[in-house]
């Protein structure tokens, strides 16, 4: 999507190697039309799956995954980083590691809200070295529902995760994937 | 909002006569298209009043203040329950206890995306004792911004937080207020 690696190049800063802070349009402050194009060209991809339900983990998943939603017209599910308080007896969960806080969250979907005639589509804003996806994707297998795939805004190709989870079987979209990145340099990729 | 008060009702699980849980569409499970109205009803409410940036906390505040930014046309700023990786240098703080959880987080907004020119509508789903509000009030008034009010989804008017931030001068408009529940009982105020 050429208007989100604009923005990445225009308003992302590059730490290092390895971080991408997007914090003006994806992920502290959002551009709510920015969202909604980039929600809706994820849906888009997916719109003859016949895709009955989308999951997301919170937080910064919701606003793009709600676009798509939107979309495809079927509710947004977003998984928690910390149980609720009122718990339902009947929860799926999926241990995440996080390369960027160095800690383990679980995170935990209501059995009741993924059911094994869905046809789940996983919306994330990044795709790195895959934990969170992989999560999520333990979570549809857990609830028996068929998984339609995974649209994601920002993929660090260079990380890995994508490379994984694609040579496990999932299918995998992405708006932007970038190969190579440093201070004043981001190399994506052409698909 | 006679919708939600329909939702409410028909979806909402009140346990004891203090805790809603409205997991099905509001903080679990969402409804993109219901959401999409109840954002831009709050946002109506607001139009004259030259709102520049909305304000919310994750995470179950972002969607409903998602669908109020796209249709004042404003960014949204989500507040952070944990402090990013990597920090901005200048933040604002506050701390929000959480009776519902018993424990208290705080709460932080990069200061760069809240600036004294701008006017703040504070979105969030629910209003009880008002420690999150309050938490955002403070934030704004950290800024030096404007604080155009608050909308938020469902007030649940006997924890009355609502009273003491009203009291205190600040507007807040509710899609949805409980003066009373118990379980097979709810009883909404006429405002």
């Amino acid at each position: 999507m050429k208007e989100l690696q604009d923005r990445i190049r225009i308003d992302g800063q590059v730490i290092g190697t390895q971080t991408l802070k997007v914090d003006s349009f994806l992920n502290h402050q959002i551009d709510p039309a920015f969202i909604m194009r980039m929600g809706e060209t994820l849906a888009d991809k997916f719109t003859q799956d016949g895709v009955t339900k989308i999951l997301t983990v919170e937080s910064s998943g919701i606003a793009v995954a709600m676009a798509a939603g939107l979309k495809l017209g079927v509710p947004v599910v977003f998984a928690k980083k910390k149980p609720a308080v009122t718990q339902d007896s009947e929860t799926y969960l999926a241990d995440v590691f996080s390369f960027t806080r160095k800690e383990a969250v679980q995170i935990s979907v209501a059995a009741k809200f993924l059911v094994k005639d869905d046809v789940i589509l996983i919306i994330d804003d990044f795709l790195a070295h895959g934990e969170a996806l992989n999560g999520m994707v333990s979570i549809v297998r857990q609830s028996g529902a068929k998984l339609a795939g995974a649209g994601i805004v920002i993929e660090k190709r260079f990380q890995e995760g994508g490379k994984k989870l694609r040579a496990a079987g999932i299918r995998i979209e992405t708006l932007a994937a970038i190969e190579y990145m440093e201070p004043g340099t981001i190399r994506f990729a052409q698909n």
